[in-house]
């Protein structure tokens, strides 16, 4: 067994600390039943645990080697895709009225989850179809949306997202790729895009990419950018694939994981020039891609979950199956599963826990995305905007960060095992390393929690949601249940430390910048152990109030977390309230 | 530049923070002069800037193929090692009775840092023979001394350390490789190891193993196990190497990192059995053993400290290139260098500190393994011991995991950059990765450190130890220097909740060893923060105390450290104390 989805624990944190049955009693999904979320999560379970998940393996070993222009994606691969689109996994939660189910994101969420934790290298490439299906039918115009949405719905081709040039990554206002009119209200592209996640691949007889670009009058920075479709092979008026665009990859990176995704250097107008279509207004691409970004940050978030529910999963079957050392009383040629051992305990647990919390706030977070376009009132419609727009930070950041974290303790386990390729908790240490780059670094997601997100209606945003959390803090005091233990104390001490360092951050973001930018990074984890941590207990009080729902083994890890975890916020607390001055003042640096 | 060695900064903390200049005082270097030490400092950090760093790269690529019993080791590699041995390194610190220098293990202690700074895969396998070298020293007979030692502490020859059999990881007592007596005083060894650094290679004309093998009425475990020499040649009389010993690599591993390092599998007795002596007494080989482990452990420790010195460096220099996005007042087609970004400097100081702290922590760990040999009189040397002993596990485990945080960080400073192989970024994480299981897990190290080492003099030697920091926090308060900002009062309370924690530990592995158990890793890091941060200010107030020093980058550097990661220790204290019972009530571990 590489992976298998957990797929009840997938649909408990959905309903509840994920708030799908609460939006769901509010009236955001409508006369979605328990049985089609159920049958949904188990089929996707089944097809990423049977198909996609023992080909990953295959793919970070054979990877997306380029040769004469041409992308080999690993054997099984494309066979794997092919199934994967035709059972509609792409277009769960795209548009009806362009072929999709317009299910839930965050059904859709949960499914991306488990793709994810198949293979990492396998899911990154949908994540960007559906972006992209996302950017073209809320920007796109009718022509374009009928020449492309089905096939990109449908997955029968696939997107990109092209905003990184050499001198432009997380500055993205400084790209360079230039678009001209041609006269006839197209355009033609030149320039060069790298780490272009899919740019060249055999999976699909079509890709289509979305390139920011500039036009030549247009201002500097991000004002100045256009959003184009520019399709790699373009179609003849049947809609099959036609004359070859003059859009090429030239070259492969070399990656330390994800080897199976083909991470591109695309080069644009080699000759007359790649033709382009606008997307959105000239010099508005900027906002077309933030439509694409904050379910794509969602979508790598997920990864992290994913990445983590996997190597979690490798470290606990390995720790029953590894026999070293005795317990108390055993003879001295006896050996017991180290599953038995403290510290090796401690360590599954912390990979769970970390787990749990970043699934729960990565669901919560789809929930909302799904409340802003579903709310019956405009009211809710907003204020679950407002809700989604603090969380897809926390959610990408947090996530992506005990990806790796995970990852590492599953090597830990492992002992000796886990640094030989050939165990496999090596390639979650490789592939998950990506996650908190890619799609917005984890600084810049900071930074947006800080100045963009904290700000929100005054501050009124992240007051309402630390306030959820007080309720939920004073629902395990009142639960009188001994499992919990010191879960209440640690978690109410948590949220005092968030609520310390908000009030420090929004009284400082007018003063002083450099400041509360010093800080952000501590307070994004401090927010998201503190969330965290609420949200399994949110997970343990509903196991309690209900039968057969494992109630013990929930309050015991949202014990574990707050007691052993979430102990670690007051001093985020105090690192974001003091530590800037020492940043400021580190003339070390500048030596 | 790949890598500079910061001999002034090494210089310096192995003067302060390390506690050498006070040991020196105490008589312990009788009159070892500051030239000695600079000189020695200048040369080994010349030698491992200019010809080992450049090797890293190929090492990384080219591996250590085995061939028909042959592993190459990388172009260039050879020659860097014969010139390395030739100009004494090996022997530095090695008995000038056989051919070493016999300076202090403190100053070898800062060369084998700059040696793995260079490349770990490279530094590695001088670690293993100078570990040889002190057990054959301790325990050999004097024919074997004769016979081994000039050639092994010369470095002519080459040791390796075999513990390692599927079954015996950590728990080494589980070993069944076979020796028995050949009826001359001989010995036959039949079995086999794995994971064998440097088990088969081309650097040197000899190889010498020291196997751990159990005799046929050995007693089970720890007990029944001893210590062999066995030489890939049998010597001739002459001492030049004769007839291949029956005992040969069956495969090299292929690993997460340090691929140049030839990871061996070892056969022993496909014949008559391969020939062994034996090095102390039958059944007393684990002694032999942990003679060899102290000091290799330190050397692990090294490793993590010289991976996170050129993590560093790399990201240092990446960050003053790299230019991105802009600061106030500039134009929106302007770029700063990024490490004008606060999270950036951020990034760039938790690397510094860690950095900082773990080499202090290490190199006051092999200052008091020297005074445990050096010292006058025998109260102090058993102080010492005592003093190297408790420091061991923290150095070995802090160092390692911060070898890899540190590393995780520069790839994340170099963003996209990072994950790309050509980088080097990424290679330094893979790297890493492996220091913190090989010479006994992290996790068997706070384990040795909490059931071992506190209690030794009814944890009087922790409590003096803690004594000694308490009065570096009394001179940070009394220096009423205000670049230190909350420094004391951020130490105060990290020493606090080692206190708490110490007590709390100390009551409970009497009571409950699982309790103790769970909480041993949050309680070594713990230590490590409180002791670390600490030592960043002893170097602090050293700075202030003399001219020159750059004192203010290293107050600025303490008082980061202080405010910004000994912030965590306060919550360690906790989970240490109140953790362990979610860990135990955990039953979601064994459904």
């Amino acid at each position: 067994m590489t992976y298998r989805a957990p797929v009840a624990d997938i649909a408990f944190t959905l309903r509840h600390a994920g708030g799908f049955a609460a939006a769901r009693d509010r009236g955001v999904y409508g006369d979605i039943g328990d049985d089609v979320i159920d049958a949904v999560l188990a089929q996707a379970g089944r097809f990423a645990s049977e198909i996609i998940a023992p080909l990953n393996r295959i793919g970070d070993r054979h990877g997306a080697p380029l040769r004469d222009g041409v992308v080999t994606t690993p054997p099984g691969w494309k066979e794997a895709y092919t199934g994967w689109a035709a059972a509609g996994w792409n277009g769960l939660a795209a548009p009806a009225q362009w072929g999709g189910q317009e299910l839930p994101h965050a059904l859709n969420a949960a499914c991306i989850e488990m793709w994810n934790s198949a293979s990492m290298a396998f899911g990154i490439g949908p994540v960007l179809t559906m972006a992209a299906v996302d950017a073209l039918a809320a920007h796109g115009s009718d022509v374009l949306k009928q020449a492309y949405l089905p096939k990109l719905v449908s997955g029968e081709w696939m997107g990109t997202m092209q905003l990184t040039e050499p001198q432009a990554g997380s500055d993205v206002g400084a790209l360079r790729t230039r678009a001209e009119r041609d006269g006839n209200g197209g355009y033609r592209l030149r320039g060069q895009k790298i780490f272009i996640t899919y740019g060249e691949h055999d999976l699909t007889a079509n890709i289509i990419h979305f390139v920011l670009a500039r036009l030549p009058d247009a201002p500097a920075g991000n004002r100045g950018i256009s959003l184009f479709l520019v399709p790699k092979f373009l179609p003849n008026a049947d809609g099959s694939p036609g004359a070859r665009n003059d859009v090429r990859a030239h070259a492969v990176e070399h990656k330390l994981g994800i080897h199976a995704s083909p991470t591109c250097t695309m080069v644009y107008g080699d000759g007359e020039g790649a033709r382009g279509y606008l997307v959105g207004e000239e010099s508005h691409g900027m906002a077309c891609m933030f439509t694409m970004m904050n379910l794509a940050r969602l979508a790598v978030a997920l990864q992290g979950v994913g990445i983590a529910e996997r190597a979690t999963q490798a470290a606990t079957a390995f720790a029953r199956e590894r026999r070293q050392g005795r317990r108390a009383a055993m003879g001295a040629a006896e050996q017991v599963a180290i599953i038995a051992h403290p510290d090796i305990r401690r360590m599954l647990l912390t990979m769970r826990g970390l787990t749990a919390a970043a699934r729960a706030i990565s669901y919560a977070t789809a929930v909302a995305i799904d409340e802003a376009q579903r709310a019956n009132d405009a009211a809710a419609r907003k204020a679950a905007h407002a809700r989604a727009s603090l969380l897809t930070p926390i959610a990408k950041a947090f996530s992506t960060d005990i990806g790796t974290e995970v990852a590492s303790l599953g090597v830990q386990v492992h002992g000796g095992m886990g640094y030989i390729e050939e165990t496999g908790a090596a390639q979650h240490y490789r592939d998950a390393r990506i996650a908190q780059i890619y799609e917005g670094t984890n600084g810049i997601q900071a930074i947006d929690l800080v100045t963009r997100k904290l700000p929100l209606a005054g501050g009124m945003v992240v007051r309402d949601h630390i306030a959820g959390l007080r309720r939920t803090v004073a629902a395990v005091r009142e639960a009188n249940e001994p499992g919990f233990g010191a879960t209440a104390t640690r978690l109410g001490e948590a949220l005092d430390g968030l609520e310390r360092a908000t009030g420090f951050l929004l009284a400082t973001l007018e003063k002083s910048m450099d400041t509360a930018l010093a800080g952000a990074t501590s307070y994004l984890r401090l927010y998201a152990e503190a969330a965290g941590g609420c949200m399994l207990a949110d997970d343990a009080l509903a196991a309690l109030r209900s039968d057969g729902a494992n109630s013990s083994a929930r309050v015991a890890l949202a014990r574990f977390f707050a007691t052993n975890l979430a102990t670690a916020a007051p001093g985020l607390a105090t690192s974001v309230i003091e530590g800037a001055d020492a940043v400021a003042h580190a003339t070390v640096l500048d030596e």
